[in-house]
Protein backbone atom coordinates (compact mmCIF):
# COMPACT_ATOMS: atom_id res chain seq x y z
CA UNK A 1 0.00 0.00 0.00
CA UNK A 2 0.90 3.60 -0.70
CA UNK A 3 2.02 6.02 2.46
CA UNK A 4 -1.02 5.78 4.43
CA UNK A 5 -0.63 8.98 5.63
CA UNK A 6 -0.76 10.80 2.30
CA UNK A 7 -3.31 8.74 1.06
CA UNK A 8 -5.55 9.61 4.67
CA UNK A 9 -4.60 13.49 3.66
CA UNK A 10 -5.46 13.37 0.32
CA UNK A 11 -9.46 11.25 1.33
CA UNK A 12 -9.42 14.53 3.40
CA UNK A 13 -8.93 16.59 0.85
CA UNK A 14 -11.12 15.30 -1.58
CA UNK A 15 -13.94 15.39 0.78
CA UNK A 16 -13.58 18.83 1.73
CA UNK A 17 -13.77 20.00 -1.93
CA UNK A 18 -17.55 18.59 -1.51
CA UNK A 19 -19.32 21.73 -1.08
CA UNK A 20 -22.87 22.09 -2.12
CA UNK A 21 -23.51 25.37 -4.27
CA UNK A 22 -19.70 25.29 -4.98
CA UNK A 23 -19.19 22.07 -6.94
CA UNK A 24 -15.96 20.75 -7.55
CA UNK A 25 -14.61 19.97 -10.88
CA UNK A 26 -13.56 17.04 -11.41
CA UNK A 27 -12.01 16.22 -15.01
CA UNK A 28 -11.88 12.52 -15.72
CA UNK A 29 -8.61 11.54 -16.79
CA UNK A 30 -7.28 7.59 -18.47
CA UNK A 31 -3.50 7.78 -18.90
CA UNK A 32 -0.71 9.36 -17.14
CA UNK A 33 -0.79 12.25 -20.13
CA UNK A 34 -4.80 13.30 -19.36
CA UNK A 35 -3.65 12.98 -15.78
CA UNK A 36 -0.64 15.53 -16.15
CA UNK A 37 -2.42 17.88 -17.91
CA UNK A 38 -5.67 17.95 -15.79
CA UNK A 39 -3.15 18.62 -12.73
CA UNK A 40 -1.33 21.28 -14.50
CA UNK A 41 -3.84 23.12 -15.53
CA UNK A 42 -4.46 23.74 -11.79
CA UNK A 43 -7.47 21.38 -10.66
CA UNK A 44 -8.04 20.18 -7.15
CA UNK A 45 -8.66 16.79 -7.68
CA UNK A 46 -9.73 14.14 -10.54
CA UNK A 47 -11.31 11.60 -11.17
CA UNK A 48 -10.96 8.38 -13.55
CA UNK A 49 -14.01 6.99 -16.45
CA UNK A 50 -13.53 3.24 -16.59
CA UNK A 51 -15.23 3.76 -19.97
CA UNK A 52 -12.46 6.16 -20.82
CA UNK A 53 -9.89 3.94 -19.50
CA UNK A 54 -11.26 0.49 -21.07
CA UNK A 55 -11.23 2.23 -24.66
CA UNK A 56 -7.76 3.13 -24.26
CA UNK A 57 -6.91 -0.04 -23.58
CA UNK A 58 -9.45 -1.49 -26.62
CA UNK A 59 -11.89 -2.60 -24.91
CA UNK A 60 -15.92 -1.74 -24.50
CA UNK A 61 -17.07 -0.27 -21.25
CA UNK A 62 -18.83 -2.57 -18.76
CA UNK A 63 -15.98 -4.39 -16.44
CA UNK A 64 -15.13 -6.31 -20.09
CA UNK A 65 -11.36 -4.87 -18.99
CA UNK A 66 -9.94 -7.23 -16.63
CA UNK A 67 -9.98 -5.67 -13.65
CA UNK A 68 -6.11 -6.19 -12.95
CA UNK A 69 -5.67 -3.87 -16.09
CA UNK A 70 -8.13 -1.61 -14.49
CA UNK A 71 -6.06 -1.22 -11.57
CA UNK A 72 -2.79 -0.67 -12.95
CA UNK A 73 -4.56 2.26 -15.44
CA UNK A 74 -5.77 3.90 -11.82
CA UNK A 75 -2.37 3.58 -10.25
CA UNK A 76 -1.17 5.10 -13.71
CA UNK A 77 -3.38 8.15 -13.25
CA UNK A 78 -2.50 8.30 -9.46
CA UNK A 79 0.88 8.05 -9.65
CA UNK A 80 1.31 10.72 -12.56
CA UNK A 81 -0.04 13.48 -10.10
CA UNK A 82 0.04 14.98 -6.88
CA UNK A 83 -3.45 15.69 -6.13
CA UNK A 84 -6.58 13.52 -4.91
CA UNK A 85 -7.64 10.76 -7.32
CA UNK A 86 -10.49 9.29 -7.23
CA UNK A 87 -11.65 6.23 -9.32
CA UNK A 88 -14.16 4.73 -11.13
CA UNK A 89 -15.02 1.07 -10.41
CA UNK A 90 -17.99 0.47 -11.95
CA UNK A 91 -19.55 -2.50 -9.83
CA UNK A 92 -16.55 -3.28 -7.88
CA UNK A 93 -15.57 -6.32 -10.11
CA UNK A 94 -17.00 -8.57 -7.81
CA UNK A 95 -13.99 -8.34 -5.48
CA UNK A 96 -15.02 -8.34 -1.95
CA UNK A 97 -15.12 -4.95 0.17
CA UNK A 98 -12.15 -5.63 1.81
CA UNK A 99 -9.80 -6.05 -1.19
CA UNK A 100 -11.72 -3.74 -3.61
CA UNK A 101 -10.22 -1.41 -0.59
CA UNK A 102 -6.89 -2.95 -0.74
CA UNK A 103 -6.62 -2.62 -4.45
CA UNK A 104 -7.79 1.17 -4.93
CA UNK A 105 -5.45 1.99 -1.85
CA UNK A 106 -2.36 -0.18 -3.79
CA UNK A 107 -3.04 2.20 -6.63
CA UNK A 108 -2.67 5.39 -4.97
CA UNK A 109 -7.30 6.23 -5.34
CA UNK A 110 -8.32 8.09 -2.45
CA UNK A 111 -12.41 7.60 -3.56
CA UNK A 112 -14.52 5.61 -6.03
CA UNK A 113 -17.56 5.13 -7.52
CA UNK A 114 -19.92 2.28 -7.54
CA UNK A 115 -22.60 2.37 -9.20
CA UNK A 116 -26.33 0.55 -8.90
CA UNK A 117 -26.55 -1.08 -11.60
CA UNK A 118 -25.10 -4.41 -13.85
CA UNK A 119 -22.59 -2.76 -16.05
CA UNK A 120 -23.41 -6.03 -18.56
CA UNK A 121 -27.35 -6.17 -18.31
CA UNK A 122 -28.34 -3.24 -17.51
CA UNK A 123 -30.28 -4.07 -14.24
CA UNK A 124 -30.63 -2.16 -11.60
CA UNK A 125 -29.38 -3.69 -8.37
CA UNK A 126 -31.74 -4.16 -5.01
CA UNK A 127 -31.32 -1.19 -3.41
CA UNK A 128 -31.23 -2.66 0.14
CA UNK A 129 -27.98 -5.06 -1.23
CA UNK A 130 -26.61 -1.90 -2.89
CA UNK A 131 -26.66 -0.08 0.76
CA UNK A 132 -25.06 -3.22 1.99
CA UNK A 133 -22.63 -3.39 -0.86
CA UNK A 134 -21.51 0.50 0.63
CA UNK A 135 -21.19 -0.09 4.73
CA UNK A 136 -19.17 -2.85 3.53
CA UNK A 137 -16.62 -0.74 1.64
CA UNK A 138 -17.15 1.82 4.08
CA UNK A 139 -15.84 -0.44 6.93
CA UNK A 140 -13.20 -1.76 4.85
CA UNK A 141 -12.07 1.87 4.30
CA UNK A 142 -12.18 2.33 7.79
CA UNK A 143 -10.58 -0.87 8.47
CA UNK A 144 -7.41 -0.04 6.50
CA UNK A 145 -7.54 3.62 8.22
CA UNK A 146 -8.04 5.68 4.87
CA UNK A 147 -11.76 7.04 4.70
CA UNK A 148 -11.95 6.88 1.23
CA UNK A 149 -14.56 9.25 -0.56
CA UNK A 150 -17.38 7.09 -1.65
CA UNK A 151 -19.32 8.24 -4.67
CA UNK A 152 -22.55 6.31 -4.62
CA UNK A 153 -24.37 6.04 -8.28
CA UNK A 154 -27.54 6.15 -8.26
CA UNK A 155 -28.59 4.38 -12.25
CA UNK A 156 -32.70 4.92 -12.55
CA UNK A 157 -32.46 7.56 -14.88
CA UNK A 158 -29.40 6.60 -16.69
CA UNK A 159 -31.20 2.84 -17.63
CA UNK A 160 -34.11 4.80 -17.80
CA UNK A 161 -35.66 2.03 -15.80
CA UNK A 162 -39.51 2.18 -14.82
CA UNK A 163 -41.95 4.91 -15.48
CA UNK A 164 -40.51 8.46 -16.11
CA UNK A 165 -43.10 10.14 -13.74
CA UNK A 166 -41.33 7.45 -10.81
CA UNK A 167 -37.64 7.93 -11.33
CA UNK A 168 -37.21 10.95 -9.07
CA UNK A 169 -38.67 9.26 -6.53
CA UNK A 170 -36.82 6.17 -6.91
CA UNK A 171 -33.48 7.80 -7.23
CA UNK A 172 -34.06 10.20 -3.95
CA UNK A 173 -34.79 7.10 -2.29
CA UNK A 174 -31.92 5.21 -3.27
CA UNK A 175 -29.94 7.75 -3.17
CA UNK A 176 -31.09 8.49 0.62
CA UNK A 177 -30.39 4.74 1.67
CA UNK A 178 -26.94 5.23 -0.06
CA UNK A 179 -25.86 7.88 1.97
CA UNK A 180 -27.33 6.60 5.09
CA UNK A 181 -24.85 3.37 4.45
CA UNK A 182 -21.99 5.54 3.86
CA UNK A 183 -21.84 7.36 1.25
CA UNK A 184 -20.41 10.27 0.46
CA UNK A 185 -21.74 12.03 -2.66
CA UNK A 186 -24.82 10.90 -4.37
CA UNK A 187 -24.29 10.83 -8.36
CA UNK A 188 -27.53 10.47 -10.12
CA UNK A 189 -26.30 9.61 -13.78
CA UNK A 190 -28.75 10.92 -16.39
CA UNK A 191 -30.57 13.34 -14.40
CA UNK A 192 -30.05 16.60 -16.35
CA UNK A 193 -33.41 18.75 -16.18
CA UNK A 194 -32.58 21.76 -14.19
CA UNK A 195 -35.97 21.08 -12.76
CA UNK A 196 -35.08 18.10 -11.20
CA UNK A 197 -31.73 18.62 -10.31
CA UNK A 198 -33.34 21.25 -7.81
CA UNK A 199 -35.70 18.72 -6.82
CA UNK A 200 -33.14 15.78 -6.14
CA UNK A 201 -30.88 18.14 -4.53
CA UNK A 202 -33.35 19.28 -2.12
CA UNK A 203 -34.92 16.09 -0.99
CA UNK A 204 -31.49 14.42 -0.88
CA UNK A 205 -29.46 15.42 2.22
CA UNK A 206 -26.00 14.53 0.76
CA UNK A 207 -23.70 16.25 -1.68
CA UNK A 208 -24.88 15.77 -4.79
CA UNK A 209 -22.57 15.14 -8.32
CA UNK A 210 -24.09 15.59 -11.99
CA UNK A 211 -22.74 14.65 -15.14
CA UNK A 212 -21.85 17.96 -17.19
CA UNK A 213 -23.61 17.61 -20.64
CA UNK A 214 -22.60 19.46 -23.81
CA UNK A 215 -26.63 20.68 -23.65
CA UNK A 216 -27.40 20.57 -20.14
CA UNK A 217 -26.78 23.21 -17.45
CA UNK A 218 -23.77 25.47 -17.20
CA UNK A 219 -21.05 25.03 -14.31
CA UNK A 220 -23.14 28.40 -13.03
CA UNK A 221 -26.44 26.64 -12.80
CA UNK A 222 -25.21 23.36 -11.04
CA UNK A 223 -23.40 25.89 -8.60
CA UNK A 224 -26.74 27.29 -8.33
CA UNK A 225 -28.58 24.68 -7.89
CA UNK A 226 -27.24 23.32 -5.07
CA UNK A 227 -24.62 20.90 -6.98
CA UNK A 228 -20.98 20.04 -5.13
CA UNK A 229 -19.17 17.39 -8.07
CA UNK A 230 -19.15 18.19 -11.52
CA UNK A 231 -17.48 14.84 -13.58
CA UNK A 232 -17.76 13.93 -17.27
CA UNK A 233 -17.56 10.11 -17.36
CA UNK A 234 -15.85 9.13 -20.88
CA UNK A 235 -16.93 12.57 -22.37
CA UNK A 236 -13.31 14.72 -22.35
CA UNK A 237 -11.74 11.36 -23.93
CA UNK A 238 -14.40 10.75 -26.24
CA UNK A 239 -13.96 14.67 -26.99
CA UNK A 240 -10.35 14.14 -27.59
CA UNK A 241 -11.08 11.05 -29.35
CA UNK A 242 -13.15 13.19 -32.07
CA UNK A 243 -9.99 15.84 -32.11
CA UNK A 244 -8.09 13.31 -33.45
CA UNK A 245 -10.18 12.06 -35.76
CA UNK A 246 -10.61 15.51 -37.15
CA UNK A 247 -6.64 15.78 -37.24
CA UNK A 248 -6.27 12.29 -39.31
CA UNK A 249 -8.75 13.31 -41.49
CA UNK A 250 -6.50 15.71 -42.53
CA UNK A 251 -3.20 14.18 -42.34
CA UNK A 252 -4.79 11.23 -44.50
CA UNK A 253 -5.41 14.59 -47.27
CA UNK A 254 -1.78 15.90 -47.00
CA UNK A 255 -2.50 18.49 -44.93
CA UNK A 256 -0.35 19.59 -42.09
CA UNK A 257 -1.56 17.77 -38.89
CA UNK A 258 0.19 20.00 -36.67
CA UNK A 259 -1.63 22.95 -38.33
CA UNK A 260 -5.16 22.22 -36.47
CA UNK A 261 -4.12 22.61 -32.83
CA UNK B 1 2.50 -15.75 -31.08
CA UNK B 2 -0.36 -14.78 -33.26
CA UNK B 3 -1.66 -16.51 -36.41
CA UNK B 4 1.72 -16.43 -38.38
CA UNK B 5 0.42 -16.56 -41.57
CA UNK B 6 -1.49 -13.35 -40.99
CA UNK B 7 1.52 -11.78 -39.78
CA UNK B 8 3.70 -12.58 -43.28
CA UNK B 9 1.00 -11.16 -45.07
CA UNK B 10 1.01 -8.10 -42.63
CA UNK B 11 4.58 -7.68 -43.43
CA UNK B 12 4.60 -8.26 -46.66
CA UNK B 13 1.98 -5.74 -47.21
CA UNK B 14 3.92 -3.10 -44.90
CA UNK B 15 6.95 -3.59 -47.33
CA UNK B 16 4.97 -3.25 -50.47
CA UNK B 17 4.11 0.25 -49.25
CA UNK B 18 7.55 1.36 -48.91
CA UNK B 19 7.80 3.34 -52.54
CA UNK B 20 10.26 5.85 -52.73
CA UNK B 21 8.70 8.50 -54.76
CA UNK B 22 5.35 7.84 -53.15
CA UNK B 23 5.60 7.65 -49.27
CA UNK B 24 3.63 5.78 -46.99
CA UNK B 25 2.64 7.95 -44.25
CA UNK B 26 2.03 6.20 -40.95
CA UNK B 27 0.86 7.92 -37.88
CA UNK B 28 2.12 6.86 -34.57
CA UNK B 29 -0.29 5.77 -32.07
CA UNK B 30 0.33 5.30 -28.30
CA UNK B 31 -2.69 3.29 -27.05
CA UNK B 32 -5.98 1.40 -28.51
CA UNK B 33 -7.97 4.64 -28.96
CA UNK B 34 -5.53 6.28 -31.42
CA UNK B 35 -4.85 3.25 -33.30
CA UNK B 36 -8.20 2.97 -34.20
CA UNK B 37 -8.86 6.39 -34.80
CA UNK B 38 -6.19 6.48 -37.53
CA UNK B 39 -7.13 3.08 -38.79
CA UNK B 40 -10.69 4.40 -39.43
CA UNK B 41 -9.22 7.43 -41.16
CA UNK B 42 -8.30 5.15 -43.87
CA UNK B 43 -4.47 4.60 -43.46
CA UNK B 44 -2.94 1.64 -44.48
CA UNK B 45 -0.55 0.91 -41.75
CA UNK B 46 0.08 2.22 -38.66
CA UNK B 47 3.21 3.18 -36.45
CA UNK B 48 4.10 3.09 -32.63
CA UNK B 49 6.02 5.91 -30.89
CA UNK B 50 8.34 4.65 -28.04
CA UNK B 51 7.98 8.22 -26.73
CA UNK B 52 4.31 8.50 -26.66
CA UNK B 53 3.90 4.85 -25.38
CA UNK B 54 6.22 5.90 -22.46
CA UNK B 55 4.56 9.11 -21.78
CA UNK B 56 1.17 8.35 -21.85
CA UNK B 57 2.20 5.47 -19.24
CA UNK B 58 3.85 7.77 -16.93
CA UNK B 59 7.46 7.88 -17.93
CA UNK B 60 9.96 9.43 -19.81
CA UNK B 61 10.98 8.29 -23.35
CA UNK B 62 14.66 6.14 -23.76
CA UNK B 63 14.05 3.04 -22.50
CA UNK B 64 12.69 4.44 -19.12
CA UNK B 65 9.18 2.45 -19.47
CA UNK B 66 10.06 -1.14 -18.56
CA UNK B 67 10.00 -3.74 -21.50
CA UNK B 68 7.27 -5.58 -20.46
CA UNK B 69 5.01 -2.82 -20.22
CA UNK B 70 6.23 -1.24 -23.73
CA UNK B 71 5.42 -4.73 -25.41
CA UNK B 72 2.03 -4.74 -23.75
CA UNK B 73 0.99 -1.42 -24.84
CA UNK B 74 2.53 -2.34 -28.11
CA UNK B 75 0.16 -5.47 -28.17
CA UNK B 76 -2.96 -3.09 -27.39
CA UNK B 77 -2.17 -0.69 -30.29
CA UNK B 78 -1.77 -4.11 -32.95
CA UNK B 79 -5.15 -5.82 -31.39
CA UNK B 80 -7.18 -3.03 -31.67
CA UNK B 81 -6.45 -2.46 -35.70
CA UNK B 82 -6.55 -4.99 -38.24
CA UNK B 83 -3.51 -2.51 -40.65
CA UNK B 84 -0.44 -3.83 -40.52
CA UNK B 85 1.88 -2.06 -37.44
CA UNK B 86 5.44 -1.30 -36.93
CA UNK B 87 6.75 -0.72 -33.51
CA UNK B 88 9.35 1.64 -32.21
CA UNK B 89 11.56 -0.50 -29.90
CA UNK B 90 14.08 2.12 -29.39
CA UNK B 91 17.35 0.27 -28.95
CA UNK B 92 15.87 -3.33 -28.63
CA UNK B 93 15.58 -3.06 -25.26
CA UNK B 94 19.04 -5.36 -24.35
CA UNK B 95 16.84 -8.38 -25.34
CA UNK B 96 18.95 -10.66 -27.94
CA UNK B 97 17.77 -10.81 -31.78
CA UNK B 98 15.22 -13.90 -31.46
CA UNK B 99 13.96 -12.54 -28.41
CA UNK B 100 13.20 -9.13 -29.81
CA UNK B 101 11.85 -10.64 -32.49
CA UNK B 102 9.85 -12.91 -30.87
CA UNK B 103 8.53 -10.13 -28.74
CA UNK B 104 7.31 -8.71 -31.33
CA UNK B 105 5.39 -10.95 -33.31
CA UNK B 106 3.75 -11.98 -30.21
CA UNK B 107 2.62 -8.71 -29.89
CA UNK B 108 1.33 -8.69 -33.08
CA UNK B 109 3.96 -5.98 -34.67
CA UNK B 110 5.57 -7.07 -38.62
CA UNK B 111 7.97 -4.08 -38.56
CA UNK B 112 10.28 -2.33 -36.32
CA UNK B 113 12.63 0.88 -35.56
CA UNK B 114 16.52 0.16 -34.31
CA UNK B 115 18.11 2.77 -33.73
CA UNK B 116 21.48 3.51 -33.30
CA UNK B 117 22.68 5.72 -30.29
CA UNK B 118 21.73 5.01 -26.99
CA UNK B 119 18.40 6.40 -25.64
CA UNK B 120 19.87 7.04 -22.27
CA UNK B 121 23.43 8.53 -23.08
CA UNK B 122 22.91 9.84 -26.40
CA UNK B 123 26.15 7.98 -27.57
CA UNK B 124 26.48 7.02 -31.11
CA UNK B 125 26.48 3.36 -31.67
CA UNK B 126 29.77 1.93 -33.71
CA UNK B 127 28.54 1.71 -36.77
CA UNK B 128 29.95 -1.98 -37.37
CA UNK B 129 28.44 -3.54 -34.47
CA UNK B 130 24.84 -1.72 -35.27
CA UNK B 131 25.17 -3.10 -38.52
CA UNK B 132 26.02 -6.83 -37.23
CA UNK B 133 22.92 -5.95 -34.81
CA UNK B 134 20.49 -5.78 -37.67
CA UNK B 135 21.93 -8.65 -39.39
CA UNK B 136 21.36 -10.55 -36.19
CA UNK B 137 17.50 -9.24 -35.75
CA UNK B 138 16.89 -10.22 -39.60
CA UNK B 139 18.66 -13.70 -39.34
CA UNK B 140 16.00 -13.69 -35.98
CA UNK B 141 13.32 -12.82 -38.26
CA UNK B 142 13.73 -15.25 -41.05
CA UNK B 143 13.48 -18.10 -38.97
CA UNK B 144 10.33 -17.17 -36.87
CA UNK B 145 9.29 -17.70 -40.61
CA UNK B 146 8.00 -13.57 -40.40
CA UNK B 147 10.31 -11.17 -42.74
CA UNK B 148 9.60 -7.78 -40.61
CA UNK B 149 10.07 -4.35 -41.88
CA UNK B 150 13.39 -3.34 -40.73
CA UNK B 151 13.90 0.51 -40.09
CA UNK B 152 17.35 1.12 -39.29
CA UNK B 153 17.59 4.55 -37.73
CA UNK B 154 20.48 6.45 -38.29
CA UNK B 155 20.90 9.36 -35.53
CA UNK B 156 23.84 11.37 -36.77
CA UNK B 157 21.80 14.33 -37.08
CA UNK B 158 19.34 13.92 -34.26
CA UNK B 159 22.29 13.74 -31.73
CA UNK B 160 23.85 16.63 -33.69
CA UNK B 161 27.13 14.52 -33.18
CA UNK B 162 30.25 15.54 -35.16
CA UNK B 163 31.01 18.31 -37.37
CA UNK B 164 27.92 19.71 -39.33
CA UNK B 165 29.55 19.26 -42.79
CA UNK B 166 30.34 15.80 -41.71
CA UNK B 167 26.77 14.76 -40.70
CA UNK B 168 25.60 13.53 -44.03
CA UNK B 169 28.40 12.05 -45.31
CA UNK B 170 28.59 9.97 -42.12
CA UNK B 171 24.58 8.76 -42.27
CA UNK B 172 24.98 8.36 -45.88
CA UNK B 173 27.86 5.87 -44.52
CA UNK B 174 25.86 4.25 -42.03
CA UNK B 175 22.97 4.14 -44.27
CA UNK B 176 24.49 2.36 -46.51
CA UNK B 177 25.71 -0.05 -44.52
CA UNK B 178 22.25 -0.52 -42.53
CA UNK B 179 20.81 -1.96 -45.74
CA UNK B 180 23.87 -3.96 -45.99
CA UNK B 181 22.89 -5.69 -43.34
CA UNK B 182 19.30 -6.00 -44.10
CA UNK B 183 17.72 -2.74 -43.43
CA UNK B 184 13.63 -2.51 -45.67
CA UNK B 185 14.39 1.30 -44.47
CA UNK B 186 16.82 3.42 -43.15
CA UNK B 187 15.48 6.32 -41.00
CA UNK B 188 18.13 9.60 -40.31
CA UNK B 189 15.96 11.26 -37.61
CA UNK B 190 16.88 15.09 -37.64
CA UNK B 191 17.13 15.63 -41.50
CA UNK B 192 15.17 18.07 -42.43
CA UNK B 193 17.16 20.42 -45.05
CA UNK B 194 15.44 19.48 -48.81
CA UNK B 195 18.76 19.50 -50.34
CA UNK B 196 20.38 17.23 -47.72
CA UNK B 197 17.09 14.95 -48.06
CA UNK B 198 17.76 15.42 -51.32
CA UNK B 199 21.44 14.02 -51.18
CA UNK B 200 20.94 11.60 -48.79
CA UNK B 201 18.24 9.70 -51.18
CA UNK B 202 20.40 9.92 -53.61
CA UNK B 203 23.22 8.26 -51.78
CA UNK B 204 21.48 5.46 -50.20
CA UNK B 205 20.34 2.79 -52.69
CA UNK B 206 16.96 2.04 -50.12
CA UNK B 207 13.46 3.40 -48.81
CA UNK B 208 13.79 6.39 -46.95
CA UNK B 209 11.88 6.93 -43.78
CA UNK B 210 11.73 10.82 -43.25
CA UNK B 211 9.82 12.80 -39.71
CA UNK B 212 7.60 14.94 -40.57
CA UNK B 213 7.93 18.44 -38.94
CA UNK B 214 6.16 21.70 -38.57
CA UNK B 215 7.87 23.61 -40.24
CA UNK B 216 9.65 21.04 -42.45
CA UNK B 217 8.90 20.01 -46.29
CA UNK B 218 5.04 19.18 -46.67
CA UNK B 219 4.28 15.75 -47.79
CA UNK B 220 4.59 16.92 -51.67
CA UNK B 221 7.83 17.73 -51.63
CA UNK B 222 8.67 14.84 -49.23
CA UNK B 223 7.18 12.56 -52.38
CA UNK B 224 9.72 14.75 -54.70
CA UNK B 225 12.46 14.27 -53.17
CA UNK B 226 12.12 10.71 -53.11
CA UNK B 227 10.98 9.68 -49.85
CA UNK B 228 9.21 5.94 -49.45
CA UNK B 229 7.98 6.51 -45.49
CA UNK B 230 6.94 9.51 -43.53
CA UNK B 231 6.60 9.31 -39.67
CA UNK B 232 5.30 11.41 -36.35
CA UNK B 233 7.51 10.29 -33.68
CA UNK B 234 5.84 11.44 -30.59
CA UNK B 235 4.58 14.51 -32.78
CA UNK B 236 0.77 13.91 -33.00
CA UNK B 237 0.54 12.53 -28.91
CA UNK B 238 1.76 16.10 -28.33
CA UNK B 239 -0.31 17.59 -30.74
CA UNK B 240 -3.32 15.36 -28.86
CA UNK B 241 -1.63 16.55 -25.27
CA UNK B 242 -1.47 20.35 -26.46
CA UNK B 243 -5.06 20.10 -27.54
CA UNK B 244 -6.37 18.48 -24.02
CA UNK B 245 -3.77 21.70 -22.18
CA UNK B 246 -6.36 24.27 -24.32
CA UNK B 247 -9.67 21.65 -22.89
CA UNK B 248 -8.51 21.87 -19.60
CA UNK B 249 -7.50 25.84 -19.82
CA UNK B 250 -10.97 26.31 -20.95
CA UNK B 251 -12.29 24.02 -18.05
CA UNK B 252 -10.75 25.55 -15.35
CA UNK B 253 -12.73 28.80 -16.35
CA UNK B 254 -15.53 27.25 -15.82
CA UNK B 255 -16.40 26.92 -19.97
CA UNK B 256 -17.98 23.94 -21.76
CA UNK B 257 -15.23 21.80 -22.96
CA UNK B 258 -17.31 20.44 -25.51
CA UNK B 259 -17.46 23.94 -27.37
CA UNK B 260 -13.51 23.40 -28.26
CA UNK B 261 -14.09 20.17 -30.42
Amino acid sequence: MRDSRELVEKAALLRSLHVPGRPVVLPNAWDATSAQVFAEAGFAAIATSSGAIANSLGYEDGEYLPRDDMFAAIERVTRAVQIPATADVERGYRLPADELIARLLDAGAVGCNLEDSDPQTGQLADCGEQAAWLVAVRAAADAAGVSIVLNARVDVHFRALGEPGERLAEAVRRARQYRQAGADCVYPLGLADPADIDRFVSAVDAPVNIAFRPQGPSFGQLASLGVARVTFGPGLHLAARSWLTSLAARLIEGKDPYSLS
